[in-house]
């Protein structure tokens, strides 16, 4: 039994109003927001006078080894940088490489205050294993292709990684089934996940409508767009997280709606890659959850969900020509409770409340970017750097303290990624 | 005579290429870039090993002192916003407010590596006051309306402090001349600017076409957009820096091509005001130097340039969907070189070459964001953090010195903005 205390700092509430109480965590959940019983004693004490206390960011959609790319290949149309540089390095990519490029993913993402990521790669096994190392929160799903030689594998494969690690990690891992995208995952395809998921009680985690191009070949391939062709299918009945949904109209919207599919948006990948601007306003305005994302390192090019908060809050502003779209409030409320419910964690994570997980981030106000201090919503979603960050604490354990990563060796790890990395890219 | 040596660093040169090299400074100026004569001997030498060295970046617009309004009135439209808000609690400013408002964003700058700004406000002798003790470079513009009481003291203390400041603090301050806008300064008010800049040498600093709703009311009262109202007026011939340009028409950019007007690009602020996306592509392509600034902490909501950077090479791409817009070296040109020549010093500052100034930043490139180090380029515009300056060197002098401000008393000025925008914006 561990019982921490943080002391006098300002908590942002689930009403998403700001106020001073102190929060009281017992082993892996929040005991107590301000009415903590006299009698409880705590066994440390984290002093938070200057500080914001909220939840944890949540990222809904990343490739974290992909961290391994980041600068390799940009400023590239998609198709040249998937042939020419991405599959090629991807292609060289051994077990202990994921590992340490998830590591590093993690790392950056801890530091800058997100402490759920929703993972599609492969190696899985070993990404679960950095996951468990490292005290981050995940929600993991083995990459699966219905158009390569390793269909049947990564089906078989997403089985056992299913039976042996959801819930695995004192119950920080849980898994998703993860077939790519519809361009990869024709439909015969796409039913045997459908009874996988079935039989093994799992949600799915797609790549949806990403590029028009995408919707073109759907459309022209199945007289659907990508989203009535899943709806058919019946892959939205699944609890869907659906990455991208960049290219959806009304009536894709009003499907998503019947299914209560979940969205993971990713506004820096969506803009670099120049996918488009999805209608998120639409979709939210529609009750969709959405949740927001960095996707992988190699499109974005870091793990900083602040980016992602603030990108959202910015862009469908400038898009719709209309400056009161995605005000502050909701551009946090994405990046932690409707990124809760976006990966299927609505009940245990994303806002501080007592019986939620301990999945917290504290940040340091006290420095130039927030101040002077009126508001302090709008400091963290326009002002603040993600370098802010002083404490986090996940699942009740500390895993970034003063800055600093407790349980990660910083300097080994930029060692071993730095030689993966070029390693990768070297021609033979 | 100083002597300062950058020993060990990889330098970021002219021609975009990153190389190891040293550098020597001697007094203001970059002595020598990697061909250091043997006898040369510095007094004091930084290692700069594993850090990059780049020119400092170049905020071309902003209006520093409304850092005191950051976080007080967001998520509003135009009208609401400065009705409301912000032109009842600019009416209490008083010269000291503008003093420590000035510090604050001066404070953040020199930390995320920006090292000179160009800025249009009121009482700027306390402007002045703050670069000169600061040690930052500035050009300074008093702003000007012709439709208030104010309006001829307003050229009266541009000539005054024309006279006074231009080439003050060891010549880190120029100045221009700063009238507002076409629809705060009628055209009989900007032909007193034009023979006021005639007669002191002075060039203009000046808000063009930031919304369509000022594009469409300058057709409806001269028949002419802004820009080609500029022309007829005579106003740019005088050198100008032109803020926004986001409804400019291809008309538009021809005239400015041929006076060589330069642009103030402000992303950050387009974005949250919901202006619209200026047509960055189309005046690069027509040789305009176009720079990047964060315009007022009040519509930014900071003063991080490196947010701009980013911002610029993300936005056109998905505006115009083409992901080869705006590259990383070209967003990076943008924010240095480029913005150098549009606040009229190309050929003193903005780049790393012997005989400029020594304006220059060190990025710490040992972290997290900087791993794998594929592209240095590329990793500065799309991962970095401005919280990776290391140190900051203005006309020779260290000012920021391992992330910590050597000319500025933090805690003493964190105190003074809290309680001084806290009274501004207090109803009485």
């Amino acid at each position: 039994m561990t019982k921490l205390l943080l002391k006098g700092g300002e908590v942002l509430l689930p009403n998403g109003q700001v106020k001073q109480a102190d929060v009281a965590i017992e082993n892996n959940v929040i005991a107590y927001v301000d009415d903590i019983p006299q009698t409880w004693q705590p066994e440390k004490t984290i002093h938070c006078s200057d500080k914001l206390i909220a939840p944890g960011l949540v990222n809904t959609h990343t490739h974290a080894a992909m961290t391994l790319f980041r600068s390799y290949a940009d400023d590239m149309a998609l198709m040249d940088w998937l042939q020419k540089k991405i599959w090629p390095a991807e292609a060289k990519l051994v077990a202990q490489d994921v590992y340490w490029g998830t590591m590093l993913a993690i790392a950056e993402m801890l530091k800058s205050g997100t402490t759920t990521f929703a993972d599609m790669y492969f190696f899985m096994d070993e990404v679960a294993k950095a996951v468990d190392q490292s005290g981050i929160r995940a929600v993991l799903s083995r990459g699966m292709s219905g158009v390569t030689p390793t269909a049947q594998q990564a089906l078989t494969e997403s089985e056992e990684f299913f039976r042996t690690f959801h819930g695995f990690a004192d119950g920080r891992i849980t898994v998703m089934l993860g077939p790519h995208a519809p361009y990869t995952c024709p439909p015969d395809y796409l039913k045997k996940v459908i009874s996988l998921a079935e039989k093994l009680g799992a949600q799915i985690h797609i790549h949806l409508s990403e590029t028009e191009g995408e919707v073109l070949d759907c459309l022209k391939a199945y007289g659907k767009s990508p989203i009535a062709l899943m709806e058919e299918l019946g892959l939205l009945g699944h609890g869907v997280l659906a990455a991208h949904c960049v290219h959806v109209s009304a009536e894709d919207i009003a499907i998503m709606q019947r299914h209560k599919v979940r969205v993971a948006h990713n506004p820096g990948s969506n803009m670099k890659l120049a996918s488009g601007v999805a209608p998120v306003p639409a979709m939210l305005a529609a009750g969709l959850p959405v949740g927001l994302g960095t996707d992988g390192a190699s499109s974005n090019n870091n793990l900083d969900m602040l980016e992602e908060l603030r990108l959202a809050a910015l862009l469908h502003k400038v898009h719709e020509l209309n400056p009161l779209l995605v005000p502050a409030k909701t551009a946090v409320d994405m990046a932690t409770a409707m990124g809760a419910q976006a990966v299927g964690l609505e009940d245990a994570i994303g806002s501080i409340q007592k019986g939620f997980k301990a999945d917290l981030v504290i940040w340091n106000m006290h420095n130039l970017r927030w101040c002077p201090r009126h508001d302090r919503i709008s400091l963290l979603t326009y002002s603040a750097s993600a370098q802010d960050v002083h404490t986090v604490i996940v699942n009740g354990h500390i895993v970034v303290d003063n800055q600093k990563l407790v349980t990660i060796d910083e300097e080994k790890l930029l060692f071993e990624v730095q030689q993966r990395g070029m390693r990768l890219v070297r021609d033979r």
